[in-house]
């Protein structure tokens, strides 16, 4: 048993590790090092004196004293995901033995990070993830009491197609809902009813985003045991309940409506398990989350009423998107700036890109380390900052929880209002050099988007539009009808209901 | 040892059971089922595979992956409550053997629920409880900042007169005050001393609720140890502090005043500690508490006016009541649906009541399951909601932490703005769907008892009365003087000063 | 393993202690008790039955029921400390032997106060320290966030100077800064880019409090492990950063200026580590930190410009200093009680001040249990306040946190507005009754300079001052230039850019 230390070194929790995790640890470890004299050299363990005489001497990183190392930390997130993986292709080698000619899939949660889905569906013929759009408003979202309150009844506009983007992506294009919401939950720390139309709305939004199926979990309330205050699309006396009737309508809908599949992105943005691991081991500030960093930039892309394909780290191909989005990348995979290499869409990259090697330490070059001829730039400094005191920049909006300060020859877009480039531009590659707020980061993703020839819109919080591969479809996620003046471009006209779904052409 | 989990899925503290505590819980369990089989069936435990094979499987409910089944958890504080009760009554044994024609008693707590008080009660003489109300309103007494400035020197108005109409029901009408605060203490997170007054106020105010002895804690303030900041009726070098006068000048009008007693009170309150457990082991929602919701409606009976008793859940004659209230009774038991059938009086039920059976599960037929010729109503849905997101009724006020929607044929007394029927009435028979915020909770609770033909008054927070046998007791516990006007239909006059008692006839 | 409780009762965390530590801490007791009667005694164990029959039946403080005797506590604290300073000791007498001619030191921390640094510093040739201004200004700086946004770039004014003046008492005169923050850390919550001018500030702030050597932390900025994120004086590259510059023009500005060093001071502030433990153990209320309440002494007479030496308790000698400031004193130690009956200067003492014995007991005569020739009064009773609710003075400010009830024949110099004494004084000696604000503590401490015939001055909270032995130092600690009119009778004139030095004469 150890103690487990927050960042900030307060104690967590006691986590127990089994003697099978521990020595699975070092084989691992000497697997990928060979001695231990290199993985000594690799994690910087002259460092304090830590250095290893043998593998056996190695524990999980907790227990030491003030902190353990962020690369043995790393490793130690490397290995768990790749545990993970190993055990599932054990598992899907069997069912493909014995059960021949299936469709194996698993399902993924929202917001989950532990371990590297690519990885996992790698070996899967597609994803599928529970889609719980008031229970993760409520337990996983980071936004305001306000915002919460405004979509209690109706789930975060982007959280659910965020997921099923990025899962599309882990199911290299074939993904389902296999929980969808009905009802109100039993486990979110408030429980709300959803607005009538959210169950349909959810469904064709899955559908949108080119799910195969949608599954509707549960079918009847359980009356008994763990989740007796579930909602299903039956009541516990077997009577139909309110999610039922929008989940026929939908099943009629499909019947006469063409399949509709996501239409190809127009946008790229990529999503990292291992900058999560990354940042997570080595935050430095308390703000600073990548998830929420990558989420904040989806929010300004389907602001801009853009269609988002999402990409791991190691894509070899970029040619099909205008514009790709990668903030946060820890460090660079050879095919990705190979790929930049040959782009000739728009790349907006950073903050805090390219920030480490594989081993977690600072480049030698220091970041963000993309080849001169790509972006001529080194960070001289950051900084993290409170909440309350963010930088502003000269064109409106401000960098908060994190910032950089460039020694750069690329032009500068925009600057901080004390003076440093905020945005810097080299040729088709694009740099941000801090954590945008809201409002700069959808300016600063819009220009990008025009340059990279697209017409973003702007979309208020609750509207949101997806290309289907027939049709447009668009989203009202407040409770109030909305103008559907936004999305005149696309053809839209009139007004969208509360909680309601339109497409051009209709359905 | 265990990691317990709060209901929201966090690791909260480490629980260690003893063998023996582990060994008894298997063979209650045993006793109560007799097979596993029964045991698996009860719970459900098919949900999630959870079935046992025999009792020695059984641990605690703490330590199961995700959480454990609420039956499980439900039966643990059942039990847990068996050992205090049974512990008890072996030492009652030895007393009453040993040392016949005493009175035995034992000193309860403010706000602890963790076993059955009233089982308890049963085998000793009186009940007794340590009534700390600065302490208590800093530590336990759940209200907003600006409520505790208000009465940091005083107590909560009703947090005593509470816990003395448990207590004597505990007792079965005999009960003490064991400690009475004399003075500032030692142990509450702020420990200011009370204001010149409150010491005979406190006092008063007990033996207006029936208590037959008001004793303080402690005669003089040890200088050493644990305890030695908390006061005393003496400071440590002996010399009188001041809660010392306002004792004796207690004690010098008792002498001329009859003994005053309770007199019968006008509204009954069902206090449940079953409910209370049911309701921690699944609140649904982070606000919901058993022990507030029955303690917010306590609080708007005394707004009326009116002096209540405080009933147990099997209560099996209502008549000497005009008015019954009861909200959150998990489940109803036979004694007290019996005597509802009969009573003449009003019953001011829910919400969240008869939501359970024995088993902790869903009632087949639906909550509240009442007989359809009490009340015909079955809740199809419940939701749980943010403090900051309450369902506003049509006449004012709102539900807020608890919501349900009824399908009905009683009369609707009240809706919710979003068209929900919020109060119902059939007959005498009165139900109420939500957790009504405190004005929603005044004007139900004063319908209520105007139908059942009482007066209900409309007092200012500070200012409360209470009928003793002879005489009616006026308690004013606000610091500044106050209006006498609203107690004018009792007969009282004038004013009564800052931390003042007054009676009808005067002392 | 014990859980660990808070002073309120909830559980903190485990913590194990080794059966060496056990057996030390019972030998600590046998040689300071003898026999097992005399710690019961001491003790008090007869309260709550608590008596030891034998030295090994005794354990830390923690795992009893409720909670440990505070004597039992504080013991433990004491006991820890004393083996902190016979470990010192031990390599001390090894690096004295072995290594002879060298100065021993060791590098302490802010707010640190688990050991007492008098007795360790003892046995050193001199103190030294590690100063973070920003770091700590996150981490362990009690101010709002209007202070913390206000000198996010800065840190705070004083709590470097106080740390300064602190471990010069400790080093007996002598002491260095270890470590100097030198850019944006790793650990604190957030890590900001100093403001450019304060590596310069706080390097001549040292010098201006007597440092003999200021040294920076770190040379290079590691590219790897756990402080990769720290910036040191030069980058990760070998580049220099921004703090080098500051470093090498305060060289400059030393190789051509005098050795400063620090001027005596005008006021003495007494630093307490026993009464730190003691409060600790016994808070009496949640905002009772006695290092806060000294460190706020402080920052008053810093406001009233006044150059401050800090004193251990058992000073024997108070004659070199006009004025002499105690708050929170636990108890008084024999030369320092025999120091104040010879003092001539002014001594402004208390609150909480002998409000204990030794055996952290109540004293007989009551706190604060001076000489009745010396002061007239006794402490009837004290309270703790909610943070929202303090008691007014008569002529401004408040009392918070906590406040005494006085019985004195001493005169009185402010009363609070509900009537009680609030500042005493008979003859030389002055008593405050309270926590007070800081509007209150800078008057009060004002008015004691003036007595003492001081002539404190006003200064803006970014704006300092130091003597030193051949000049007066001006510091700014704004970010913004400010008028040097309120140091105008130290014989400064014009303004002091943000983040600037200035002196009299100039360097």
């Amino acid at each position: 048993a150890w103690q487990t230390d927050n960042e900030y070194g307060c104690h967590d929790t006691t986590i127990s590790y089994s003697p099978a995790a521990i020595r699975g640890f070092r084989a691992w470890l000497a697997d990928r090092y060979g001695t231990v004299g290199a993985l000594n050299e690799s994690w910087g363990n002259v460092f304090w004196s830590m250095e290893y005489r043998g593998f056996a001497e190695i524990d999980p990183p907790a227990g030491t004293v003030t902190e353990a190392n962020p690369a043995h930390a790393l490793d130690w997130k490397r290995y768990s995901s790749d545990q993970v993986v190993a055990f599932n292709r054990v598992q899907a080698d069997i069912l493909r033995a014995l059960s021949p000619g299936r469709t194996l899939l698993h399902n993924y949660m929202g917001r989950t990070v532990e371990f590297d889905h690519y990885a996992v569906g790698a070996d899967l013929d597609a994803a599928s993830w529970d889609s719980y759009p008031l229970g993760f408003l409520e337990d996983r979202v980071v936004e305001d009491a306000a915002w919460k309150r405004r979509f209690m009844r109706q789930g975060d506009p982007d959280f659910q197609a965020f997921h099923h983007d990025l899962y599309r992506a882990v199911g290299r294009g074939r993904w389902w809902v296999m929980e969808q919401q009905p009802g109100p939950v039993n486990w979110a720390p408030y429980n709300p009813d959803p607005l009538p139309g959210m169950v349909r709305l959810w469904s064709w939004e899955a559908f949108a985003h080119g799910a195969e199926v949608v599954s509707y979990f549960r079918w009847r309330q359980a009356p008994m045991a763990q989740e007796q205050m579930h909602a299903g699309l039956l009541r516990p006396d077997s009577v139909a309940a309110p999610g039922l009737g929008e989940a026929m309508e939908v099943a009629r809908e499909i019947a006469r409506a063409p399949r509709a599949g996501a239409a190809p992105g127009e946008a790229a943005l990529v999503f990292d398990y291992e900058s999560c691991w990354g940042w997570e081991t080595q935050p430095q500030g308390r703000s600073f989350d990548y998830f929420r960093l990558v989420f904040e930039t989806y929010r300004a892309l389907r602001r801009a009423g853009l269609s988002v394909d999402i990409l791991p780290p190691d894509t070899a191909d970029l040619s099909p998107w205008p514009l790709v989005v990668a903030p946060g990348i820890m460090r660079w995979r050879e095919p990705f700036v190979d790929a930049l290499a040959r782009f000739e869409g728009v790349a907006l990259l950073g903050p805090r890109a390219g920030a480490k090697t594989a081993a977690m330490r600072i480049p030698d070059a220091l970041p963000p380390g993309l080849p001169q001829n790509l972006l001529d730039a080194r960070v001289m400094r950051v900084e993290t900052l409170r909440p309350d005191a963010p930088v502003a920049l000269a064109r409106g909006g401000a960098f908060g929880a994190w910032r950089e300060k460039l020694d750069t020859r690329a032009g500068v877009v925009e600057e901080t209002v004390d003076g440093c480039p905020a945005v810097i531009a080299q040729g088709r590659v694009r740099y941000v050099a801090g954590w945008a707020d809201p409002a700069a980061m959808f300016r600063i993703v819009g220009e990008a988007a025009q340059v990279a020839g697209l017409a973003p819109l702007d979309l208020p919080p609750g509207l949101r539009v997806r290309r289907a591969a027939d049709r447009i479809f668009a989203f009202n996620h407040d409770a109030e009808a909305a103008d559907l003046a936004p999305l005149a471009p696309l053809g839209f006209a009139g007004t969208i209901p509360g909680a309601g779904v339109a497409s051009v052409p209709p359905i």
